[in-house]
C-alpha cells in the first residue's frame, strides 16, 4: 500500500459511520431490511472498500479486480452503500432499496455489475469465494478475494466444505472475515461471542485464524495486512462485533434482526446519534478523499486467448459407449480447445470419467472430495469470473447442492452441471444411488438448459453446446453402455429433438430420452412385426422442449403421445411434454417410475418399474 | 458388561474374519458391491455387534435397543452379515445380496427391520444418529446410538452440522466411529491416514476424540468403554484401518473400491487367506457363543402414552392470520395432545412461529441453528424411533436438505416438513428467500404427501392430518396474512380439494392454492360483475390430488381449467392437475411464475409475475 494506512483511520471511522447512516436510511425508506446486521460490519466494510481492496468502482468487472463476496447477503444495504460511496452509482439510488424498479434488491444479485453471485441463502458466498480465488490462479492474476460471513451462517455445513477445500488448495489469495455479532435471527447464535469456538474450528480446518475487535479500525487493518502476508493457507479474520453498533438503543439487543428503524422519531434518534460520531479529518490529507484513493487494479489489457476449433466426435455407429464415458472425453476435448473450461469433481472422477480431463488438464481440475455444495458453489464463483466450469458427480448427489442450483438460477451464472448414474438403469446399487427427481429439480428453474442424451455422439455435441450456451445448464447421463445411433455429423440444438422412426401410418408417438430411447426402439421393432407403426422421438433437450416438433408429431399420430422416462412421474419428461402440447389440446400418457425402486439388474428394473419396451408396447396397444 | 471383554478377543477376531468372508462371498455372488470397504471396518463391526451393543436380533425395533447407523451405507454387506451372524435371519440369505427379490439391497433401507433410515448418500447417517440419540432423551431411555462413518464422507458439510448439534446438545449417548481407511472411491482421501487432521476437527467441534488402531481389538473395546464413560459430550472414535484388510493382494490398494472379487481363483485366494486367520477358541468359553451372549435391551414393556384429543381450531371467519402463524399454533396444540410430537428449527422460529411450540414444550424443541441438513436428518432419526417430528424453516432453505428429503422418501419415514415464506408473495426480501420450486421437489418423490393451505383453519386441520398420516409429508406456508375462509368445523383430507364457488353456468374452473386462492376469489368477484361465472377450487392437497374432483370440475365447465400458482411453472400445481386430468382428455392453462422474480411489494409481484386476479380474469376472457 502506498499510503500509510494508520493516517486513514479517522476517515475510515467516518466512512463506517456514513455506511451505517446510509444503511439505516435505505432500510427505513423501504420499511424492511436488516440495518443492525449492516451496522456490525460497517467498520470492516469501510476498511475493505477504502483501504484494502484494489478495484475500480466504474469498472467492477475488471478481470484483475479484487473480489468481495457478501456471504451474509441480508446485509445488502451496506454493500450497496459502500459501492455508492466508492462512486459506482449515485447515492440517491440507495433510497430505492427493495423497490420493484430498482436493482438494489433485498439481497444482492448479479443484476448489479459488482455482484458476482447472488447471496442470501447463508453459507453459500464462502463457497463461491473459493471459486473466484481458484479463478485467480487459473488466469495467473494476483487479485485477492474477500468474503464476509455472518457468525450464524457458520453453522451451515457448506461453510466447512469450503474451509476444507480452501486449505487443501492452499488458497492464500482468499481472506474470510466472520462478523461475530453474536445474534442470529431468532436468538443468540450457537457460540455467541465465544471467539475461541470459531478460532479452534478454523484453525483445525487449516486456516490462519486471527481474532480481533471488529470495531477497532487499526486491528482490522492489521489483520488484513497479516492475511495478505500469510502464504500457503487462507486466512479467516474473526471479528468480535456488536449487532446494531453505533445506535445505543439497539446495540447487542435481541429482537432487532430484520427490522428497519421506523421513520420519524426512531429513525431521527438513530441518525442523530450516529452523526455525533463523525470525527474531524484535515481537509488536505489523503484521508479526506478516500474514494479517490482506492487503488485501481492493473489496467494493462489481458490478451484474450481465442478458443481453438473443437475436434468433432469420432464414434462409430453401433459402438457401445456410456454417455458418462462420452462426457469424460467430451470435456477433455473442450478443454484442449478452450482454457476457460475447468472441471470439478467430488471423488467420483473414475465413474463420471472426468479423470480423463484431469489427466489432460491437471491445473484446471479441482478435486473437492465428497462435498457437493462447495463443488457447485466454487463452480458458481469460477463461472462468474469467466471460466466455464463442469462440476460433475452422480446425478442424485447433485441434489446435495439443490440450494446452490437454485441460487445459480437466480445468479444466472454459467455453471455446466453433469449428473451421471441417472435412474433405475444403474441397477444393483439401489435407490440411494439413483437420480429419479433430477429432471424435476432443474426443469423447475427458469434459467436452466436441460439435456439428456442417449448416445455418445449426442452427448459430445450437447456438452459442446452447453459450454457455449449462456447461463446454467444440466446434462443427465446414464451408467449403462448404449449403442451409438447418431452419425458424427448429426447436429443438435437447445430446444431440439430427433425423430428416429416415422411413417405416414404411425398410430402413436413414443417420446423417450436417455436409456428409454432404446426401449422405444425395441418397442418399435416388436410392434412392427405385428404391423403396427409408431413414431419414436429422442427428446434430448428436456428444457426447453421443441414444442412445435412435439405438436407436429401429435397431429401426425392421432394425438396419441406416450412419454417414457427413467425418472419419477412428477416434474420430468411427461410433465414437460404435457405442458408443451397442452395449448394444442393434446394430452400425454406417461410411463415413469412411480414407486421407490430397489436393487436388481438394470433390465429387470426397467421392466419392474414400468418403463421397458414391453410396457411401451402394452401402452400402444391399449389405444 | 457382565462378561470380561478381554476374554472375548480371540472370538471377536474370528467373528471379524467371518464377517469379512461373509461380505466377500455375498459381493462375489452378486458380482457387484464394496467388499474392501467392509473389510476395513470388520473388527469394529465385530466389537460393536458382539461385545458392545445391547439388542435382540429377533426384535430389532425394541424401543430400548441400542441403535447402529451405518453412515457409510456402501458397506451394507457387512451390516447384513453382522445381523445374520447375530441371528436376525438365515446366513444363506446373504448370498441373495442385491438381487431383485431380496431386501438385502446394495445400500441399507428400512425394508429391513434393523435399519432405521436408508443410507448410501454419504454424510447423512450421522445426522440421523443425532435424531435417534435425541429420541432416547425424549423417551428417557438409556439406549445408546452408534454410528459408523467413512473417512471420505467426513468431507460432507452435513457431518459438521451434526458435529455441532451433537456437542451443543451434549449427546453423550452417541458414539461415532470413523473408519479411516485412507482410500476414497477414486483416490486417497483428503487426509489419507493423517489421524491428527480428524482428531483436531472433532475436538474443535466439541467431541471427545479417541484415535486407535481399528484392527486392534483391545483398542476398539477400550475406546468403546471410554466412550460409554464420557459424560456431557459425544465421542468420536477415529480408527486407523486398512481398506481390504485381511486379503494381502488388496490391502491398502487403490483401484479396489466398489469391486467384487471375481468368482474362481481370485475369490478362492481371498477366502483361503482369510480362513487361515481364524484362531482357536476353547469350546466351553462364553466366547465360543458370542451371538448367544449379546446383552438384551430392557424387556419391561414401556407404558404407551395415549394421545389426548386435539382441540379443534378456533378461528373466526375473516380473521387475518398467516398460515405460518397457524402452523405455530397448530403444532403447539398437537404437542399438548401427544408427546410424540417434536419440533426442529434452524434459527427462524420467530418467522415460522415454531417458537410457540418451544415455549410450551421446550424439552421437545430442538434448535439446530442455521443447519438444515442436520435438522432434517435428525428428524429422520427421530421419526424412525417413533417421534413425529416437524422440522420447519423457510421453504426455500429446506432445499438445502433436498438430498435428505430424497432419502426420507426412500426410508419412508414420517418426517413432517413445513416450509414458510413460499413464493413471490413474500415481497421485498427478493428471490433468494422465495421458494418457487418446492412443490416440484416434494411432488417428485413417490412417498410424500404435499399440502398447501390458504387459511388458518385449513392449515391447522392439515397439520393434524400430516401428524397422523403415515410417511413423509410437506406443508407449504405463506408469509402474508390471509383471511380465514373455512369454518372451524370444515373437514379436509389427504387428496382432497374444496370447491369455493360454483354454479350451473361456470365457464371455466380456476384452481389455486395458498395465496392464489384469494386471487381466484377476486377474479370471481370481478368477472361476476360482468356476468361471467367461474368455478373456484382450493387445491390444498397437491399430492395426491383429487383426480375425480378435478375431472368433474373440468366436465362441468367446458373442459376449461386454469391453474394459478405462486410457484415456477415446472413441476408444480399446473403439472399436478394436468397429469390428473390427462386420461380424461383435458388440458390445463397454467398461470405460474416463469422468470426469476425480484424485490417488490407482494401485490406488485403477483401482478408483475403473472399470477394476480387480473391475469386470471384475462385468461378466463381469452376463452
Amino acid at each position: 500500500m502506498a499510503i500509510d494506512r494508520t493516517s486513514l483511520i479517522p476517515a475510515l471511522k467516518n466512512m463506517a459511520t456514513q455506511l451505517r447512516i446510509d444503511s439505516i436510511r435505505a432500510t427505513s425508506e423501504s420499511g424492511t431490511g436488516h440495518p443492525t446486521s449492516c451496522m456490525s460490519m460497517a467498520d470492516i466494510c469501510a476498511a475493505l472498500f477504502f483501504a484494502e481492496m484494489r478495484y475500480d468502482a466504474k469498472d467492477p468487472k475488471n478481470p484483475e479486480s479484487d473480489r468481495f463476496v457478501l456471504s451474509k447477503g441480508h446485509a445488502a444495504p451496506i454493500l450497496y452503500a459502500a459501492w455508492a460511496e466508492a462512486g459506482a452509482f449515485d447515492r440517491a439510488e440507495l433510497l430505492k432499496l427493495r423497490q420493484l424498479g430498482s436493482d438494489l434488491e433485498g439481497h444482492p444479485t448479479p443484476r448489479l455489475p459488482f455482484v458476482d453471485v447472488a447471496t442470501g441463502s447463508l453459507g453459500q458466498g464462502v463457497c463461491a469465494a473459493i471459486g473466484t480465488a481458484l479463478n485467480a490462479r487459473r488466469i495467473a492474476s494476483d487479485y485477492r478475494t474477500y468474503v464476509l460471513l455472518g457468525d450464524g451462517e457458520s453453522a451451515e455445513g457448506s461453510v466447512w466444505e469450503a474451509a476444507d477445500v480452501g486449505s487443501m488448495d492452499r488458497l492464500d489469495n482468499l481472506c474470510g472475515i466472520t462478523d461475530v455479532n453474536g445474534l442470529g435471527q431468532s436468538r443468540a447464535t450457537m457460540w455467541d461471542h465465544d471467539m475461541a469456538q470459531f478460532e479452534r474450528r478454523w484453525t483445525a480446518f487449516g486456516w490462519h485464524a486471527i481474532v480481533i475487535d471488529g470495531h477497532e479500525m487499526s486491528a482490522i487493518l492489521g489483520a488484513l495486512d497479516e492475511a495478505r502476508r500469510t502464504k500457503g493457507q487462507p486466512t479467516m479474520i474473526l471479528a468480535r462485533t456488536v449487532k446494531g453498533k453505533g445506535v445505543s438503543f439497539v446495540e447487542g439487543k435481541d429482537g432487532w434482526h430484520g427490522k428497519a428503524f421506523k421513520k420519524g422519531e426512531e429513525l431521527d434518534r438513530a441518525i442523530a446519534e450516529l452523526e455525533k460520531q463523525f470525527v474531524p479529518v484535515p481537509k488536505d490529507s489523503p484521508a479526506a478523499s478516500l474514494a479517490q484513493n482506492i487503488p485501481k487494479p492493473a489496467s494493462a489489457p489481458r490478451p484474450v486467448e481465442k478458443p481453438k476449433p473443437i475436434v468433432p466426435p469420432a464414434y462409430r455407429l453401433g459402438d457401445l459407449v456410456a454417455t458418462r464415458e462420452a462426457y469424460g472425453s467430451a470435456i477433455t476435448k473442450l478443454g484442449d480447445a478452450d482454457s476457460r473450461i475447468v472441471a470439478l469433481d467430488a471423488d467420483v472422477k473414475n465413474s463420471t470419467f472426468s479423470d480423463r480431463f484431469e489427466k489432460a488438464h491437471p491445473d484446471r481440475f479441482y478435486q473437492n472430495f465428497i462435498a457437493e455444495q462447495v463443488m457447485v458453489g466454487a463452480a458458481m464463483g469460477l463461472a462468474a469470473r469467466g471460466a466455464i466450469p463442469f462440476p460433475s458427480t452422480f446425478a442424485c448427489f447433485l441434489s446435495r447442492a439443490a440450494d446452490f442450483v437454485r441460487m445459480a438460477a437466480i445468479s444466472n451464472v454459467g455453471i455446466k452441471l453433469a449428473g451421471s448414474h441417472a435412474g433405475v438403469s444403474i441397477g444393483e446399487d439401489g435407490p440411494s444411488q439413483m437420480a429419479l427427481e433430477d429432471l424435476a429439480m432443474y426443469r423447475a428453474q427458469p434459467n436452466y438448459t436441460v439435456f439428456y442424451p442417449c448416445d455418445a455422439v449426442s452427448a459430445e455435441r450437447l456438452i459442446a453446446i452447453m459450454a457455449s450456451h449462456p447461463g446454467p445448464a444440466y446434462i443427465r447421463m446414464s451408467r449403462p453402455k448404449t449403442p451409438v445411433i447418431y452419425s458424427n455429423e448429426d447436429t443438435f440444438a437447445v430446444g431440439g429433438l430427433k425423430v428416429l422412426r416415422q411413417s405416414g401410418d404411425d398410430v402413436a408417438t413414443v417420446i423417450g430420452a436417455g436409456v428409454t430411447v432404446f426401449e422405444a426402439l425395441k418397442a418399435y421393432d416388436q410392434l412392427k412385426t405385428e404391423r403396427t407403426l409408431i413414431r419414436v422421438i429422442d427428446l434430448y433437450s428436456v428444457a426447453p422442449v421443441d414444442r412445435d416438433g412435439l405438436v407436429a408429431a401429435a397431429r401426425a399420430t392421432g394425438g396419441r403421445l406416450i412419454t417414457v422416462e427413467d425418472h419419477y412421474a412428477g416434474g420430468g419428461i411427461g410433465d414437460a411434454v404435457a405442458e408443451a402440447v397442452a395449448d394444442a389440446g393434446f394430452t400425454v400418457h406417461r410411463l415413469a417410475v412411480r414407486e421407490i425402486p430397489r436393487s436388481g439388474k438394470p433390465e429387470e428394473l426397467l421392466e419392474r418399474f414400468g418403463i421397458s419396451a414391453d410396457h411401451i408396447v402394452k401402452e400402444v396397444k391399449s389405444f
